[in-house]
């Protein structure tokens, strides 16, 4: 049963059955409000459904484990909660961000430009109206989040309040860090990467989880901080990862394409060390490729390679590795057993060195 | 005690001083993450302030109270908490719309736009972050309103764990509500204005505060039914005195326009009741001036006289004395005090016969 739960492939199977039974229900009850409201909640159940490792429900499901707790409906609905305000955020995100396509298929808002384009005249009502649904679908996830925690089995009522409050609170940091990470683009003193990183990053999709999987289980207070410090490595560390295979990835295997970070301009910590590290004339060469639309292959190959050429590329792979390293320290003093400390090893070696 | 706890005025008072120190906890932390984000809490923070008779405290207060709640922090925090979602409803509820004003001052979108203005080029643009940044107002509020829910005093977990189940309930309704409301001005075959008053006002303004207040004091189930047929139809009562103000209301009393309701050709049930009683030439002239950008005053007369002269205004003068009625019937079935059963009658009173 342990290795079980603790198999990723297992994870992520039962949290899709959990979260299609909670969809179902969801689905029925709009339904009879009006089927029109039910294509609602279908809409957002193709985004579940289409998306994702479960990389949230996992680290829930571990650090629960590992702190001893061991009824799987616990871990599975406070893992199914993680995850739908996970797809709530990317929902508001792409609102943010413009974008109509996610995992590969429409979003919220791209599904809705489709249904409404008979119907609505300009393109820009079409938008205005499809980014209107996504809206309210983000709302009725994150609610629907709380509705999970809020009705999570088999735990002491103090417990599953405590790790409502950590939910909270992961919430609190990641809108935060979205208003920052967005306004950096144009702010007068933005903050660094690596601030944004902590709490766009590291606080809803590795502190929450870790840490409402181990309050569930009971876990001591001294331990919940060193899970919080692992969980801002790991998460900077995740962040980082993603920067580097943003622009060096392989377009395969990423499925995504390298020319994004670069054309838009994204100033991640690869690109601050960059200007950091640099001479004027590099520096002078980048500015006039980084946030172009229309970059040609050429300019982002040179963009890219001024990256590498001046050890931004390095810096940001060190990093990483330091931060990996500061992890498994901190993972090595945890009071729980030692199969689980490979676990949660094994969870930092993946996000520090993963390709896609 | 009891008395000073029932007067509006005094839960209004005291709502105000909750709320002020929660937007203090949290502008503090927020500003530690950095001060730009703490700007987004104060923003939002200016909104509550502005607004509000606090009508859903109140029910809040008014429910547990009646049902034997005898402890002033539970009904404090829960009226808090159904406060910040209505107010996040409105932030969101606002970008749907594409107002920039709310309560007689620029709303989040609004005061973003003037912050971002200077920094960003086209006005698409700033108006895009603008209500980027009221887009991540709202998600917190909505998650401020859930921590404060969870975080209720005093209260046996499983009615607090109850009351937060409605409170996900109304959360529900309303989006619903409001994606079907959107949807109305062009949706082939829309709801009747009369179920989408009760999914997007009944649910959340009456049945929600109600039930989550009587359930915190531990009201029985066949008294929770009885609040929430109270709700009902207190709740479209509300909406359709809102549209017979919005159209023949005193513009010095309520301080909105008379010709919006018109110009924006929203179908109220009054609209409904008059295209079914109204002989087809009136119809089409009506169609004429109905949902007209730049409608003229006598284009407005026009309409409003329409609207009278077939009776339409005066069937649904007709079904907010029933519903009223109906109301009041219900109360007096309640297994609460007398004096309480007043304060419901005076709510449901205040409700009908409002000016403003």
């Amino acid at each position: 049963m342990k290795d079980t739960l603790l198999d990723a492939a297992s994870v992520k199977a039962e949290t899709d059955r959990f979260l299609a039974g909670i969809f179902e229900e969801r689905i029925d009850q709009a339904d009879r409000v009006s089927v029109r409201y039910g294509d609602l909640w279908r809409s957002a159940r193709r985004l579940v459904d289409q998306g994702g490792k479960r990389l949230r429900p996992y680290l829930v499901h571990a650090a629960y484990r590992a702190f001893g707790g061991d009824d799987p409906d616990t871990a599975l609905q406070a893992g199914g909660a993680v995850e739908l305000l996970h797809v709530a955020l990317l929902i508001h995100d792409d609102i943010i961000d413009r974008d109509t396509r996610r995992y590969g298929i429409k979003n919220v808002t791209g599904q809705y430009m489709e249904a409404y384009a008979p119907r609505l005249g300009s393109p820009d009502e079409v938008r205005h109206y499809a980014n209107s649904a996504a809206l309210m679908a983000g709302d009725l996830l994150i609610s629907e989040a709380y509705r999970l925690m809020n009705g999570i089995p088999d735990v002491p009522p103090a417990r599953r309040q405590k790790a409502i409050d950590f939910f909270a609170e992961s919430v609190f940091l990641v809108c935060g860090g979205e208003l920052l990470d967005t306004e950096s683009a144009f702010a007068a003193e933005p903050l660094s990467a690596l601030q944004i990183a902590e709490c766009k990053t590291a606080s809803y999709s590795f502190a929450g989880p870790l840490l409402i999987g181990a309050t569930l289980a009971g876990a001591a207070a001294d331990q919940l901080e060193k899970l919080q410090e692992i969980a801002s490595n790991l998460g900077i560390a995740y962040q980082l990862r993603d920067d580097v295979l943003g622009i060096f990835g392989d377009t395969a295997v990423t499925g995504k394409t390298t020319v994004g970070d670069i054309r838009e301009g994204k100033r991640t910590f690869m690109v601050e060390e960059f200007y950091a590290r640099a001479a004027a004339r590099d520096r002078q060469a980048f500015d006039r490729v980084f946030g172009v639309q229309g970059l040609s292959a050429g300019q982002y190959h040179q963009a890219a390679g001024l990256i590498e050429s001046c050890g931004a590329r390095a810096a940001c792979e060190e990093r990483i590795q330091q931060l990996g390293q500061r992890a498994h320290e901190l993972i090595d003093k945890l009071a729980i057993d030692g199969a689980y400390k490979q676990v949660f090893d094994d969870i930092v070696r993946r996000t520090a060195t993963r390709v896609k």
